[in-house]
């Protein structure tokens, strides 16, 4: 099966599935849409994910998927090793909140077609970055003591999940907007393993060949 | 199991836990949350879910899960009929990024946390509601030739998924806002069925202990 990723360096959703194309050690072709200039918005990558929005994921056939958490699951599902989901039920389920409340708590608040309509309605820069920020504190404010509870060296257990493909963008993203993560010890931790493992590494936003 | 929902009768993500339990057949006892007079950020419900959000789900021994999305894949995992996953793993992506794409595209941009942010930046009522238009019409434009291709009286296939669980309650929610469904008929003829169907019927926001 040979895989495509639709991705921006900078963007955190496509970031998530990097991270897990690179912890299952699946060798993929790169194609960058620049969502700053507005290639996302282009009639041939509507007919590749109709919501204009990064990640997609070819995977043959003319076949994309959309959605990176739906994405994610595939991937785990198709190519099981190493899993990406504790064993138990309920910490699948741990695992997926972790992620919802950041894939939908945290991150789509803040993205580039949000962060443009806010400017549209009069907030500067300065408002921007608070908004954006606000709604990663809540956030991490709500993650902190989960991670904190149930993480044995990442997000939840001892080796990367679903979380932790969330988690670790989420966390680049909270530099961008100037959140200090010093009053979120757990995940700033969490943070630090990921920048000495290899594929958060090979995942991050500056290597990526688009980075600028 | 003793099942326990917290949620508040008119949230959209509570809503569609309770179509999830209510397609499983499953008894669960029901705490309203009154999410307009802030009963979310008491320190007992904070125990609950730390998020200050709606849903939580009692399992039981204390234990609480939080987040929609992760909730209803647990139901289907503890509890596999009916199923509200196809069979196969591109159906379970198509049925899990429609969920995403509603649950984390749309309903978070417009949940009260958010309007109430909205209003402190002297955004008007008008204003917020377009706002809210705006999210959930740039969803149901990519959402309705993915149900139109793909389902078959339902958002994917031929019996109701998780896909529906998230569905039916954006629907109900682009009502309060204003959006005119006529442009989404796939959609639309999605949501007139399910008023129809025993379970979407008993987890409607109207038929809940605290509806006002």
């Amino acid at each position: 099966m040979s895989l495509t990723l639709y991705g921006y360096w900078r963007a955190t959703a496509p970031y998530r599935v990097r991270i897990g194309l690179a912890l299952k050690g699946l060798a993929y072709d790169y194609r960058a849409v620049n969502l700053a200039g507005g290639d996302q918005h282009a009639e041939d990558y509507r007919a590749v994910n109709a919501q204009a929005l990064t990640p997609a994921l070819g995977i043959g056939a003319g076949v994309f998927l959309n959605q990176s958490l739906a994405i994610l699951e595939w991937l785990d599902e198709t190519h099981p090793e190493p899993p990406l989901l504790p064993g138990d039920a309920l910490g699948r389920a741990r695992v997926r909140a972790i992620a919802g409340m950041i894939a939908c708590d945290m991150h789509p608040l803040n993205n580039l077609r949000v962060l443009q309509e806010l400017a549209r309605r009069g907030q500067d820069e300065d408002a921007r970055n608070a908004w954006a920020r606000r709604w990663i504190e809540d956030g991490f404010k709500a993650l902190e003591p989960m991670v904190a509870a149930e993480g044995r060296g990442w997000a939840y257990g001892d080796t990367p999940t679903l979380a932790d493909c969330c988690l670790i963008p989420q966390v680049f993203s909270a530099g961008r907007f100037g959140v200090d993560m010093s009053a979120f010890p757990a995940i700033a931790a969490i943070a630090a393993r990921a920048e000495g493992h290899p594929a958060f590494q090979a995942a991050h936003p500056s290597r990526q060949p688009d980075a600028v």
